[in-house]
């Protein structure tokens, strides 16, 4: 039986990847007077729901999309959650 | 004595504010034939270090920056994780 999950996918950069965006924030914060921030990355996060006969196959489907879609695996990392909603 | 915290920050469209961006990735799973796929909603993923002397000081400073300058509190909501790294 189809069952309803809710997917929540973390995309961030890979660390050896130079992150421009998350280097202008920090400099921004700075200015701010927000001087202890450091290290600051900016990734993606998606919500999501799908349907499938089971966890193992919505995680299968979902590190497809991951890797056709959401994410590009030359330059990012993606991890992700599944919570089962309901039975459709 | 100061310590160092790890934030992760969770950027959400309030439910109630469209979002093309996730409505062009949803259209783009159903093309690719992944149309048990629905409410895509599509957020930001921060994560960046801090020093402060205590958890609920580093709180208080993250709740500053998410509403004036990662999130825009109109149309977004925001929640974040701490996590203590090390003392300083």
């Amino acid at each position: 039986m189809a069952q309803t999950y809710q997917a929540k996918i973390y995309v961030t950069l890979r660390p050896s990847v130079l992150d421009p965006a998350g280097t202008a924030v920090q400099s921004g914060l700075t200015h701010m007077g927000y001087d202890n921030v450091e290290r600051v990355r900016i990734g993606k996060y998606i919500e999501l729901s799908l349907t499938a006969n089971s966890a193992d196959a919505a995680a299968q489907q979902l590190d497809r999309i991951c890797d056709q879609l959401l994410a590009n695996p030359v330059i990012e990392n993606y991890r992700f959650e599944l919570e089962e909603l309901a039975a459709v």
